[in-house]
């Protein structure tokens, strides 16, 4: 017989009886609160009226979820059998029938226990798709075909579920070229979700990019700006911001390998972008000039006030064999080391103190927490925390974020959530280990007298809802 | 209506009832205890006949503590209306009113809650000045007026609340070349207070410093001796060192950016210091007699017993901005990653088998603490850990601290506390929240049997008051 | 009165009532299976026909225990006086009264207290050899006429105790070049005992090394293959690890300082080789095919599926004083700060994806274990995380590892735990250790409701039992 999930009012929290009331009061002020979801990587094109819809089971919780896959593939399964495409141009051996994937995902479900993953599925079979029972071999098949009604159902579409999910705002991830057709459709559609772009720039800021040159064309034709050097390339980048803003977007976003900032003379910014528009960049021109586009979009967040969001210190496609056959985003990216407090000594020097500038940073390397974060955050107006990413988007990553951060910075000098998620189900399960997380730890502040319970109140209301509305601007 | 401070006996420990039993027995014998403060930055002055006294409200407790300001900064609030004043030189628009700066200061109280300085805050408003109410906007005013008298009346003078603090002996923080001239008269007044001077030779071994020539004239004029060469700056230094230690000083303190440490050939200390004289050294060479002082530092130690303490890891004055204003000191100091087992294998292979030595090592890098303090403290006679140091000065970073530690280096290779404070009112809110986590930290080794109470008694008298007079040779 | 050892049933365990009653359940079921140990550094002599026994108390618990006489060492007192032997050719100092050793072990056993020794010796004391008093000066005689007693009686034996300690397998540590005459010995000698070699090449992989054409020439006569050049050590290497295998051998084991990979051409692998068999190899020369080294003993597991174990990470001999009077392993061994993203990138690219390979990897550093070793493990399927090792095999370190990796990597990527120690009778200790961890952070997840506790049973037995055997193919 299959096993039910559990997962009690009181789950998570720790077990001390007078701490525990305390948290479910807490958590029961803030659990039903609107979702703010300030940076994620949804696609907007679920919301258009042409909206594509969820799929099939398969297609909405195994084969784009990376955080999954991965966990399998470490166990020695082939990405293949969870039907994870091959690269554009390349002969496909992965699985097509989706009803054999879904039975391969249930048959190894076990094999998640104790990941953060598992803790967000658990949330989305129960609370969104009303399934009691815990995935396995035995029940594979009446699952997807519960889900398969359920994903066809008029309450199922994914404006429908934005709604049941009370999502009052979600940002999406746009290249810098890109058109924002989408988001232009969804507002024109009537519908009164909230959709707004960010403004990401990565394709266009590291030179080193195989298709450097495509990229800077596709910006020339967005931006309708011939670029020909630094200065036009610039400008460029100014009037998509600015095109950006009017569609709504209140922040940018870029994922660099370190935080490294450092201006560099104009003539060299010159030099440097024409020889990587031929394609011949050094490793070190390049490394400097990454670092001068950091200060580069600092100045112009002065400016046009986008929060700067930045998320260094992965090394992605760790995995030649897997990102050969399989591309990007298969669960292969490792963090490295991050040092913030040298990188970020020059573009904090040159626009830390401007009232108008917000700096989101966010790292994968909990080293940095109480060592270079929190002193950062707790001296610098513009910085503002961004909470655990990636692989410390989970219960105890985020009670060490608290644990580690709040003495030397406070609690205002933080974001509050953001779930930078492309598995649209899992943000309110997401969103829900935040709640519970902050209840748990204010909690224990008041139960150690470090604050008392209408702190707690208020700093629950801040961190799970008024503190990223005010951080971006929302 | 205004919020009272809640500070119960039991407060910050842990609410499992059997720990915390045995967590308050352990506590209610070291509460008590005379304080002992091996290393500060208290002003001597203070306590000599002619003591300014601890000036306004304002003057105590907010303009000199940049623990406080640099969070009321962080959130966009100006420096200026605390009245931080500027550098000597630059015109002033800072806030003169020290009323007004009280009402600013209590108007934003609330954004420090949840951090260390609260803490000691809320200890010294009810425990040192016996002061119910949290500080807001509205009874400001009237807080302002109480701390006035109190500050004006004989019992509050700092004599009288050195002995109200049950201090035994203080520390204090000295240039290589000061006089001692204020420690020479609180010894001469005949008042019984203990206040000892601390060798910090910075300014005549930081090479780099913009005024190390006028710095080296000082230390000549002081110690007596015509420095030329580095032969005579080594003596100068033995010299001052000697008259530190006859003032009662038992330890230097060093304040690095790296504990890099490797010895030189004479002729290359004698070129470079020149050099330097001359206003004239690399950074390369500058790094390389740094490395070299801390080994002839470490060697002065074997011969005249000082204890030395080494605060490495800290990029001071981050912030050009906020230093060319307002001067050093003022919340933008940031750690970064520290090294020690590479470092310090030159000074320790000379000295640290010498049991003679002793070397006290704090850092504000919290991943050395298991990885790198913890093994070298386990073994070498001569190393001692200092306890978690200014971001880490904090309830969970103590905790921390003795949750990595411990089982690797024991406890007797602890230093005990060190406060390392300016705020003189702070020093027994510090002693207090240390005193709390070793009677918490002690009562959960008990209550899960890895020691016995006995033992807790023992490690709580030894923490909280006799390994520091022990390692200090106080 | 001397005092009695105090370990309840549900010693260290967290106080939080429901949870503990858990913690006992879980620890009920797995506290008698049997240890699996599949790497350390007991000597197989021990268990030939001709065993030299455990000697004197002292020769048992005192003077091979490096993790407990840097402790001494590192409160001032003399390693002669614990019987620590100098390096041959010395003219020797130490104690050689096997009595006063111990007098002087007890005299100062409570500088123990709260180490993770200090919580092995007491299970030893009180579970192996049946002795209630903790060692003080009052008692050290009895105890050891106690001990001498019990070591020289039948039940006291190396393979009774074997038998005893419920041991199912033990691995020891042997050069590449070992005869394994002990080895085939024990096999022989028609003991049921399973006591299998490992598989550590790092004399004749370490081309710095001293002795290294020396080791090379023993290599050579072990394989009976003249070694002249890159391929031929290639071929004896191989040979040897045949020879390993048919002797039961499942793994090999290297300490590296740094998990540097780099594939080098064969023309620069050959031409490096043959200068260090001169004596004349560079740094970088060294560091370069030690890197290249890795990769080729990852390409034999591969071929012969001997599971890869790495410790790197320590500075060995950081006190060359000791050093140099004693020799190695003598506590002062210090990690430093290791990388594996980086340096294993080019490793991992070639086979990290092969299913006939298994990497372990070991780290005494930390900070890698949320942000690099949980990552690598939760995506390729050769990757294994060992438990703590030296430093952190600790009731914190590994409650610390827990908390760090499963909610990235789960449980299924860990490989159980591996005692790695010479010293004996410490083993069921150590393992006692883990299960208890295991346990109490089992029961943590239930009582939170993580995961149900028939999950936290089937975890259980995996960690403490199933998940060694698995993973080293035992």
């Amino acid at each position: 017989m299959s096993k039910k999930w559990n997962l009690p009012e009181d789950r998570f929290f720790d077990n001390e009886p007078a701490q525990k009331r305390i948290a479910l009061e807490i958590y029961e002020r803030i659990k039903n609160l609107p979702i703010v979801s300030p940076h994620g990587h949804v696609d907007p094109k679920l919301f258009a009226n042409d909206s594509p819809g969820f799929g099939t089971p398969s297609d909405l919780l195994v084969i784009p979820d990376h955080y999954i896959f991965r966990l399998f593939y470490s166990q020695g399964l082939k990405l293949e059998d969870f039907g994870i495409p091959y690269r554009n141009g390349l002969q496909d051996a992965s699985e097509k029938d989706h009803r054999k994937i879904w039975q391969h995902f249930a048959d190894n479900f076990h094999l998640l226990r104790t990941t953060a993953s598992y803790t967000w599925l658990a949330y989305e079979f129960k609370f969104i798709f009303d399934i009691d029972e815990i995935p396995d071999s035995e029940n594979a098949m009446r699952i997807y075909d519960n889900l398969t009604e359920k994903l066809s159902s008029p309450e199922f579409q994914p404006r429908e579920l934005y709604k049941k999910m009370n999502i009052e705002v979600l940002c999406t991830t746009d290249a810098a070229s890109d058109s924002l057709k989408t988001h232009q459709e969804i507002k024109e559609s009537g519908w009164d979700g909230k959709i707004i772009p960010t403004f990401r720039p990565d394709a266009v800021t590291n030179i080193r990019g195989e298709n450097f040159r495509q990229e800077i064309e596709k910006l020339s034709a967005a931006a309708d700006i011939d670029i020909h050097d630094f200065e036009s390339y610039i400008r460029a980048l100014e009037k998509r911001r600015a095109f950006f803003k009017e569609m709504g977007a209140v922040s940018t976003d870029q994922a660099v390998i370190t935080p490294y900032t450092h201006e560099l003379p104009q003539s060299e910014t010159d030099r440097i972008f024409k020889a990587a528009l031929n394609g011949n960049v050094s490793d070190s021109d390049a490394t400097a000039f990454e670092g001068h586009m950091l200060i580069e979009m600092a100045r112009m967040s002065c400016n046009d006030q986008l929060v700067m969001q930045l998320h260094p210190g992965v090394l992605r496609n760790h995995n030649r064999i897997i990102y050969d056959k399989f591309g990007p985003d298969k669960g292969c990216d490792i963090p490295i080391q991050t040092e913030f407090t040298k990188n970020l000594h020059s573009m904090l020097n040159q626009h830390g103190n401007n009232p108008n500038f917000t700096l989101c940073l966010f790292t994968v390397d909990e080293n940095t927490y109480s060592r270079e974060l929190a002193p950062l955050a707790g001296h610098y107006p513009s910085v503002r925390l961004g909470p655990p990413w990636w692989f410390n988007d989970s219960w105890n990553g985020m009670t060490r974020f608290f644990d580690s951060v709040t003495e030397t910075a406070g609690l205002y000098n933080l974001s509050g959530f953001v779930d930078d998620t492309r598995a649209f189900p899992s943000i309110p399960a997401r969103h829900d280990v935040w709640r519970r997380v902050v209840s748990n730890w204010l909690a224990k502040m008041v139960v150690r007298s470090f604050i008392d319970v209408d702190d707690a109140y208020d700093f629950a209301f801040l961190l799970a809802y008024s503190q990223p509305k005010n951080v971006y601007k929302l």
